[in-house]
């Protein structure tokens, strides 16, 4: 019988052997769902779609029942892998070489996503099929893309189900280079926005007869770029505005544009909520063009909204297993991109801990098989000491929610 | 017999039939070649070309000999017409309505060169072909195009010639909206500029590890606009910078770019010197960017001079000519964009006075029968007076060089 480390391997190869690139799922649900079942869980399989998306696939597989309940949330979807030819080994062949698995998702995140499901397969191996709650396993495929048809969705059909988590642990690779040196335990809030700045156009020789719709984008973003949104918070850095593009796509250079657009991202902590940020963006872009005759149009994406889980029992318990099969004290972070955390905070408590993020989205993304045994070790000795801790009998003050 | 203003008219329209859009000739030369030879003038036909530039035809008839030497400077290419089927009457066909000549080239300038023609072959006839100098037609069709193989190669051609003008009249449009209303004495500088901002391309959840472009390119650009170059001067409005375009073309709002553009266009005035404008340029955008990781690239077209005709006898006689057939008393500008006046300057003193810019480059380009009736008039008139002025016996005081 194959160690839970050595079972965390084939299921990574097996799930990386799918190019399931958002939002082709390529057989990667059916390759994490076998193990599970096999062991017990009840897997069911959930299609979602909606008018202008691509149907997605996604898998909730739980085992047990009743409080505490102890969730995992990952993706099986990945990036593409861009140009085949630049890779080392094929991006789905899921080759082993010096050590390491290589393969596009081996970090972001089949890997993590494999080591959970044999941590949990061995835990409930150990204790017969009887556990003292519920352990569940929220795979989706729509992680990469829009996330739309994905851990939205099945959340609110978890809670239909009444299978709400009390706790959640997200499988994202959250250490920058070294297993065990963060835990994520929020998200910065996530606003996407589209200025466009429309003048008059005209020849650059006769500019009182043109309105020039660049020095207003120019203004505008310089405004915002010279006013700090803020100084940081007790658990995150400073918001951060960063400009993404600038288009104009005016090829002659004697003719006043008539329009200019821009497009900017802005990472918010939680001095901030998106309604008054956009509110604000829009005052102040008012403001900058106030005493000109140019219009403006401000857009945005659906929003990521910010998130802390207050450090507490949960954090505490999966530190403590951090430390001890990798000898680090991981720093508690609430900084780098989203995830799907942001959906799962409205349910209960989340954090984030998984491989690293080296290679991740790169050509040769590879994790260490060294790293993919302590993940397990790691993950394995979390769910155990979770059950403990939040399990019957447990003292109401670590509840951690 | 046909009257001067019944000739021009005539050439017009066999000018504008020919659909001389730069670079093509079309026949355009051909039409106008034919009834100045006829009426006694030398027709030399040169064609010009260079490497990565299309051949161009250029035309300099003249008559007479020795000073004073009145040359008369103009094109008989035109821009595109676009869209044909937006055009009231087909842009080649010289249609006649409502008053009206319709065609590409009418007012911007097939017009006003026929005007001159007509007048220049009147006078001749008058005259029986013997003249107290010299005029010439220095007609290129390298106007509207990058102007490389046009007046530039035809002026020095003439300087080898012997037949370096004493005095020069572009006849450009002119005038805003009314004949008569405007002179051009000199045309501001023209300078493009195209700035290149290099970082670091990276994730927008992590600025630190990337060095954004889009930041530095808005920077320098606020920092420019924030400067103004001059408040103008005595024959000059203030120095104006447009920038035309930044393009950064990045699809991805979470992606910070490794690069931005910007184009820029500044019409300086006579406080400034081109090579000086473009180190005072490079010098203010490096320090806008000395405390960032960015780098920056700066290169320019090349530039247009600025000029002006110190006022004299030459735009005296014209504004005489003006006034007693428009009853308006022009005004002597330096507004407007450039001209081949730029490089006639380097030459002798040089006017410019044409018909009205209101249709110029655009559909349903037009120019009034009135007009180009006045017009021939007011060349008429100027070219007597000219000779009167200048020739034999005129008062040295009046040379106006
Ligand atoms: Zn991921
Ligand atoms: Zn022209």
């Amino acid at each position: 019988m194959s160690s839970p480390a050595e079972n965390a391997v084939a299921i990574a190869q097996d799930l990386i052997r799918c190019p399931s690139v958002t939002p082709a799922d390529a057989g990667a649900l059916d390759a994490l769902d076998r193990p599970l079942a096999a062991a017990g869980f009840t897997c069911d399989r959930l299609t979602f779609g909606e008018d202008g998306t691509a149907d997605v696939d996604n898998l909730v597989a739980h085992i047990g029942s009743g409080a505490p309940h102890l969730c995992f949330a990952g993706h099986t979807d990945v990036v593409p892998p861009g140009d085949e030819s630049l890779w080392r080994h094929a991006p789905f062949s899921a080759a082993i070489a010096d050590g390491r698995l290589f393969g596009r998702g081996a970090s972001d995140m089949k890997g993590a996503v494999a080591c959970f499901a044999a941590a949990a397969i061995d835990y409930v191996a150990e204790r017969g099929g009887q556990l003292p709650g519920t352990i569940s396993l929220l795979i989706t495929g729509d992680e990469e893309g829009t996330a739309v048809n994905g851990t939205k969705k099945v959340l609110a059909w978890m809670e239909e189900a009444k299978l709400v988590p009390d706790h959640c642990l997200v499988g994202e690779p959250s250490n920058p280079a070294v297993l065990g040196e963060m835990i994520k335990i929020g998200r910065r809030g996530s606003l996407t926005g589209h200025l466009t700045v429309t003048g008059q156009q005209g020849h650059v020789a006769y500019p009182h007869l043109a309105a020039n719709p660049v020095k207003g984008i120019v203004t505008a973003l310089a405004k915002l770029y010279g006013t700090p949104l803020d100084s940081g918070s007790t658990h995150f850095s400073p918001s951060n505005l960063e400009v993404t593009s600038i288009d104009v796509g005016n090829p002659a250079t004697n003719v006043i544009p008539a329009r200019a657009e821009a497009r900017f991202n802005i990472r918010f902590n939680d001095n901030h909520e998106a309604e008054a940020l956009k509110a604000m963006l829009r005052g102040s872009i008012g403001a900058a063009l106030a005493d000109s005759e140019l219009t403006f149009a401000l857009d945005f994406a659906p929003h990521g909204d910010v998130f802390v889980t207050t450090p507490g029992a949960l954090d505490e318990l999966l530190s403590e297993a951090v430390t001890e099969f990798t000898g680090k004290t991981p720093v508690l972070s609430t900084g780098g991109g989203t995830s799907d955390a942001r959906f799962i905070k409205d349910y209960c408590p989340v954090v984030e801990f998984g491989l690293t993020t080296e290679t991740i989205h790169k050509t040769d993304e590879n994790a260490a098989l060294a790293d993919l045994e302590t993940l397990t070790a790691i993950y394995r000795r979390f769910i155990a000491r979770y059950f403990e801790t939040f399990g019957d009998g447990a003292s109401e003050d670590n509840n951690g929610r």
